[in-house]
C-alpha cells in the first residue's frame, strides 16, 4: 500500500486520546452553557449546496471552500461556517416558531487554508445564536455567554476585540459607494491591508471628506470603551447611520460592563471580519502569544432575508473548539483529574474467563471503569502492564477464592492485596474517593 | 436566491431540536460506555485519502462512496466508516502503544446510498475497536458491551444476527478459491443473492462436493446456538480452517451467554457483511419492524497488516446513532423527561434590563437553566410567550421592588406569584424538585 495512506491528507490530523479529551470537554462545557442560556441544539448537514454556503461567506473563504460534485451532479460544498445552515432552517422548516429562537450547533467545518499554528483544514466550533431581537440585551447576551464559556474552560488573560460595522458602511452609505465595493473594502480590512482599503474607497467614489473620516476612524482602537466610542462619535458626526452605529455599541457594552462580565475589551474601529453578512456589533476572541481569533460572532440582521425567510434580525458567536483547546495547552492549563478508580480484572487461566467477565460486568453496573484482561497473560504479565498503563486496582479471579465466592483485590500504587467477598468488592474499590461516574 | 438552496442536498437532513437531543442522548450513552469499558476515544478526520478509505471497504461502498479532488489535486474521499482510519493510526502513530488497546469514535459517516426509511447519506454512529487480542473474549466483549449500550438506551426486542466468516472461508480455501473470488462471493451473500454466490462458486472452479457443502451450509440458521453450530460443524467436517472457525464461534458465543448477557441471538451461515475485511466472528443488530441493521461489527485480524502496522488481531462493533435514534421513535420509548426548571428573567422596562442580566447570570451560576426577555417586550406578552414554551419560572424586574433588593417570582404553570429577596429567589425557584444541572 502506497505510503502516502498512511497519513491524514495534508491539513487535517488525528487528535489522539489526550487531546481528544480536552476537545470533547470543551465541548460539553459549551453545550451546558447552551442548555444553561435556553439554546438548543439543531444538526445541520457537513456536505451542502455550494450555492447556499457562498452566498454571503466573503470572496476570502469561498475561494477556500471543499466544493465538489456529488455522484447526482450536484455542485455542493463542505460546510466553511454554521450560520448559513442554521439560517436556512431559521427561513424554511423552523419559520414558524416563535421568536426568540435561541439555536446551538457544534462540529467540524472545513477550509482550504494553508495550514499552520492553530489553523487546520478540518476544525471544530460550537456556535450560538439568537433570532428575532434587534436590542442590545440580545447583543450583551451572546458576549456574555462568550465571556462565560471562557471562564467555565479557565482560559485566561484572552481580550474581546470589539467594533461596529455600522459605522464605516455608515459613512460608505451616505457616500453612495454600493454594498459590494463596502465588502471589498471589509476583506481588505479584514486581511489588515489598511492602506488598499483607503484606495478603494477613492476608486469607489469617496470624497476628500469621506477618505479623511474614514482614515481618521481607521486609527481609533484602545481600551478605554468611553474615550474609544467618543472618539468614534466625532467622526460619526453628520453621517446618522454611524452615530445610530456607536450608540448601538454603546448601549451593549453599557449592559455587558453594568451586569458584572469580567471581560478585558479591546475596541478597533478598522477592524472587520470576513464573513460579509455582518451588519452591527462584531467581535473576536485573542489570548497574548496567538495571532490568531479562537472565536468571534457579531450582529446579522439581513441574512435570514435573504433566503426568503422575511426580516428576522440576528446575533450569534462562534467559539473555536480545538484553538480553545490549543490555547489552554499554551497557557499549560490541564484539565482537572477526575481521580477515577480504573479496574482490570484478571482470570488466573482459561476456565475462569467466563467468571472474570460476569464480575467485570457487575463492576460496571456499580459504575466503575473496568477492563477485562484479554490477552490470556498470565497474572504476573497483565499486572506489570496494568502498572503502566494507570490501572488503580486489580481484581484476580482464581478458582480457589471462586469457591468461596471471593476474589483477589490488589490496589495496584500500594502494591497491597487481600482477598474480598464478590459482595463487599465494588465497596472496597470505590471507598478510597468514591469518585463514580453516573452511568445513568 | 435560487428556491434549491433553501433545502438540504438530497440525501442530508437536519436534525431539529428534539431529534438533535435523541441523538447526542444516544452519542453521550455511547461515550459514557467507552470509559466504563476503558475505550479511549481517538478523533480522526472526516475527509482522507481515497486509497486509504478504498483499500478494504468492498465494491457496493466503494461505489457509493463521496470522492473528489481537494484544490491540491489530492484524490480524497468523505470517510463512509471509521475502521480504516482508526487502523491506519494504530499501524503508524499508535503503533508503540501496548496491547491490547482499546479505542472509541464518534461522528458522522458518508455514503451515496438511495435514501429510504432509516438510510441518509449523511448518518452517524459510535465505534468501539479492541487491538491486540485473538481470545474469544475479546470478540465477546465487544458483543456484550453492544447488548449493554441498547440495554442503556431502552431498545426493546432486538436480535444479534451472528456468524463467522471463517467458516465459508474455510470451505473455498481448501477448494482453492482465490480471496478476491470469496470477496466478491460474500459480497453477493450481503445483498442475499444466494444463487449468484452459489454460482460463483462454481464458476471460481469449485468442486461438486463444495458446491453441495455451501448449499446446506447456507441453509444452516436459526436460534439455538447449540444447534446451529452443531450443524454448521458437520458441514464443516473435513475443512480444517471451517472446523476451527466453528469452535471459535462457539467459544465466544458460550463465554457471552454464561456471563449473563441479555441478548436474542440469530445465527445464520449464509450471513455475510458488505466490508471485505472480516475474518472471524461478525454480527447485526436488528429490530423487528425494520429490515435495515442498527449497527453491526465483527473480527479483522489482517487490516492493520495492511496498512503496514504488523500483525494485530482486531475486533470492533459500530452502533448506528441515528438507527438507533429512530428504532427508539418506532417503539415510542421517550428519553425521561429531566423535569428541569426553565427560568425566564423579564425586565418591566428597559431601565431594568441591566438588572434582568445581572440576574440571570446569578441564577446560571446557580445551575438554574435561565433566558432573559430579549426582545423588549411587555411583561404580559412575554409571559403569555413564556407559557407557550415550558418556561416553568418568570422573574420580573421592576424599579419598586429592586429598591427593596426584591423581584417578583411567579410559578407559571400555578399562576401564582409572590414577591422575594434576590438572597432566595434561587432556592424558591429550585425547591419543587431541586433538579439541578451540574454547570462544573
Amino acid at each position: 500500500m502506497s505510503s502516502a495512506f498512511r497519513r491524514t491528507v495534508r491539513g487535517m490530523r488525528d487528535l489522539l486520546p489526550e487531546e481528544a479529551e480536552k476537545l470533547r470537554f470543551i465541548e460539553e462545557t459549551a453545550r451546558k452553557l447552551a442548555r444553561l442560556y435556553g439554546y438548543r441544539e439543531v444538526i445541520t448537514p457537513v456536505v451542502e449546496h455550494y450555492g447556499l454556503l457562498s452566498a454571503k461567506i466573503g470572496e476570502e473563504t469561498r475561494k477556500r471552500m471543499y466544493v465538489f460534485e456529488d455522484l447526482g451532479g450536484r455542485k455542493v460544498a463542505l460546510r466553511p461556517e454554521f450560520t448559513a445552515s442554521v439560517a436556512r432552517l431559521v427561513a424554511t422548516r423552523m419559520r414558524s416558531v416563535p421568536k426568540p429562537l435561541r439555536l446551538f450547533s457544534v462540529g467540524s467545518l472545513y477550509r482550504y487554508d494553508e495550514p499552520q499554528f492553530g489553523r487546520y483544514r478540518e476544525f471544530w466550533q460550537s456556535n450560538y445564536e439568537l433570532f428575532g431581537s434587534s436590542k442590545p440585551e440580545a447583543d450583551a447576551e451572546i458576549v456574555a455567554l462568550t465571556a462565560d464559556l471562557l471562564k467555565r474552560i479557565n482560559l485566561r488573560d484572552y481580550h474581546l476585540k470589539m467594533n461596529h460595522v455600522g459605522i464605516l458602511r455608515g459613512i460608505l452609505d451616505k457616500e453612495g459607494i454600493a454594498e459590494t465595493q463596502q465588502n471589498d473594502v471589509m476583506q481588505l480590512l479584514d486581511k489588515k491591508r489598511w492602506e488598499d482599503a483607503l484606495k478603494l474607497v477613492q476608486e469607489a467614489g469617496g470624497s476628500k471628506r469621506c477618505l479623511d473620516n474614514v482614515r481618521a476612524l481607521l486609527d481609533i482602537r484602545g481600551k478605554d470603551t468611553d474615550e474609544v466610542t467618543e472618539e468614534m462619535r466625532e467622526v460619526a458626526q453628520g453621517y446618522p447611520e454611524g452615530l445610530e452605529a456607536v450608540k448601538n455599541l454603546r448601549e451593549i457594552l453599557s449592559l455587558i460592563e453594568k451586569s458584572g462580565v469580567e471581560s478585558d475589551f479591546f475596541l478597533e474601529a478598522g477592524f472587520a471580519r470576513g464573513l460579509e453578512y455582518y451588519t452591527g456589533m462584531i467581535f473576536e476572541i485573542f489570548v497574548p502569544g496567538m495571532d490568531i481569533a479562537l472565536g468571534g460572532g457579531g450582529r446579522y440582521d439581513k441574512l435570514i432575508e435573504l433566503f426568503g425567510g422575511g426580516i428576522v434580525p440576528a446575533v450569534g458567536v462562534a467559539p473555536g473548539i480545538d484553538r480553545l483547546s490549543l490555547a489552554l495547552d499554551k497557557q499549560e492549563t490541564v484539565p482537572q483529574k477526575t481521580g477515577e478508580e480504573r479496574v482490570l480484572v484478571i482470570p488466573v487461566d482459561d476456565d475462569m474467563v467466563v467468571e472474570a467477565f460476569g464480575i467485570s460486568s457487575f463492576l460496571r453496573k456499580k459504575g466503575l471503569c473496568t477492563e477485562i484482561e484479554a490477552m490470556g497473560r498470565s497474572v504476573s504479565r497483565a499486572l506489570s502492564d496494568a502498572d503502566r498503563r494507570g490501572i488503580t486496582h486489580a481484581v484476580i479471579v482464581g478458582p480457589r477464592e471462586m469457591r468461596q465466592g471471593k476474589v483477589v483485590l490488589r490496589e495496584m500504587e500500594k502494591r497491597r492485596q487481600e482477598t474480598v467477598s464478590l459482595e463487599e468488592l465494588h465497596e472496597k474499590i470505590g471507598r478510597n474517593n468514591g469518585q463514580q461516574i453516573n452511568t445513568g
